[in-house]
């Protein structure tokens, strides 16, 4: 970190979508908070930025320039592009497979940089997945590719939000399992994949949030929690063991509630994060909460990753610059921010 | 309906829980909107009272009376109790099997209060489902009960709320299955059950609330509604194709939608009713939003039933009274109330 102010690696994801434009207003917008550094197309970026606001400065440098010298010095009134060039003119709304490995380059160009110390934490703007698969790289998501890439066995995801006029507590939902077909969803909830994944959220809820001690709640697999084994088992033989045996190694976790009945503002404001046991059962609440300000995090990797929690929209795109919302991007460089000065103090009270 | 007043029947539920303590005080404070008919132990609910609040005025008359002579005038300041006798003493917080039947001829006695045009529409406090199996009466809850009692062959479960400081409309949300093990749900999502429980909803949609053209709006089964076949299928091969034949039908039914997109704000001010697939993926939402203010509705019977949204509270009715929020008893009253009317103005229109 320069400083005491966060450089944070942006990666400007699908470049038909509307990464490219939310993530140009982003860091324009919070350029005074934090330094962003944009991963992408130097010369779409440039001509994206006149369209969108004259007053947008950027300032181009290689990947080559950056491995020789590092990240070189820059004003408060311009922002960073490390450029990853496409290999195909950009038509907004139209996916081109042809620039699907320069979009897995901007996250190889981001996990580089935090690993050589030019940028704190990484945001990853929208991506398509079918551009990659297309471009003949087996890829299933942004979360995946990172645990990949940095040899971690196991990943969760969560979604947060700040209090907001609804909400007098930040909410944060982390999931159990993810992208399932729900008629798989019961047989995946095994003992040791739960525990690990409650091991990874008290750490990370620790270490990259600075809570002290984390309180989680948990909820059941099924309606009402299975009722004493009257609406399923899970409960019973793999969810209330593990809270037993997470209790037993020091972690302050409790459950399993009702997934009505828990999400209710008179119990959430007693929990640091909810881990829900799937997609649906957890991020309906987050998303309608959180008003389209929600952030997504990776815990579990040995490096800060937010991102944006909606996809690439491309038919608003395609109506023309200056149409996307930049809420969600803002949110999540925030949480980047707070994240890398959280660690920081953290480290530096050890 | 007597004049302009509805006449709501309320079966106070399960002696040993709140549901008494509720219903008085409920009915006291809006015996002034609709006339409030306690269907309860008339002796247990005259004590009761004088704890709660000595300025509570009942009348009790016995079930014969009522069957001889219908229901006798009441002034504005005095409720009606319908002396439903319980077997056993009532000790607050502990179950007693013995009061069993006794809650339950509560229930009938309401059905027929609504067929003999006594009352209007009913309204349930919560019960204990183990009270009355452990009495030797198989009862799997109050909605199932009422089917069978009303010859009802499918009844759809609904919640709903109202406009409140973080909800700037009113929700309303169905559920097509919802007392099942989730690893149940997948398979009890069928073609024939799903379009009727459609027709169900537009037409007490119409029917029991004015809305002339009710607009619902469908989720998925799976995260992101199945992302085109690669989460999950039932999208492709059930509901999709009930959506088409519902819209053929004359319907405005749309979807299906992921789950976390749809209850944004954006998207549900333009629905009437949301149809959720199963409890969690609905509920979870909806008791968020309601901040306790929930009504559950039935959809389908040839009455109008509402009930509070939570249970009996046996811990807290331990504790003594005056500790019970009345809350979503209320909105319930208020919302059978609203009904009673509108399906009059409907009829007298027709």
């Amino acid at each position: 970190m320069a400083g005491s102010t966060p450089v944070i690696a942006i990666t400007v994801g699908e470049p038909a979508g509307i990464g490219p434009e939310i993530s140009l207003l982003a860091a324009w917008a919070l350029r005074h908070e934090m330094r962003p550094v944009l991963m992408g197309d130097a010369a779409y970026l440039a001509m994206l930025a006149q369209e969108l606001d004259r007053d947008i400065r950027l300032m181009g440098i290689s990947q080559q320039a950056l491995r020789n010298n590092g990240l070189p010095g820059c004003g408060k009134d311009q922002i960073t592009v490390i450029d990853c060039p496409l290999n195909a003119h950009v038509v907004p709304g139209q996916l081109d497979a042809r620039n699907g490995r320069a979009v897995l380059q901007t996250l190889d160009l981001a996990i580089e940089s935090i690993e050589q110390d030019w940028c704190d934490a990484m945001v990853t703007a929208p991506l398509q997945k079918s551009t990659i698969n297309d471009a003949g790289v087996a890829f299933t998501g942004h979360t995946e590719y990172l645990a990949e890439k940095t040899q971690t066995k196991q990943v969760v995801m969560m979604l947060a939000c700040e209090a907001n006029q609804a909400l007098l507590h930040p909410l944060r939902v982390a999931l159990a399992t993810t992208h399932l077909p729900l008629r798989e969803v019961a047989d995946a909830i095994q003992f040791d994949a739960l525990l690990t994944t409650l091991q990874i959220i008290d750490q990370d809820l620790r270490q990259k949030f600075g809570i002290a001690k984390p309180r989680i709640f948990v909820t059941g697999l099924n309606p009402h929690a299975g009722e004493n084994g009257y609406l399923g088992r899970e409960e019973i033989d793999v969810i209330n063991p593990v809270i037993q045996q997470a209790r037993a190694l020091g972690m302050d976790v409790r459950g399993a509630f009702p997934a009505d009945t828990l999400f209710q503002h008179k119990y959430l404001k007693d929990a640091d994060c909810v881990l829900a046991m799937y997609h649906d059962q957890g991020l309906s609440v987050l998303k309608h909460a959180s008003f389209g300000l929600g952030v997504n995090v990776t815990l579990g990797l040995p490096l800060i990753r937010t991102s944006v929690d909606h996809g690439t929209a491309l038919d608003l795109a395609k109506l023309g610059t200056g149409l996307a919302d930049a809420g969600s991007m803002k949110v999540a460089m925030r949480m980047a921010a707070d994240m890398v000065k959280r660690q920081a103090a953290l480290i530096q009270a050890s």
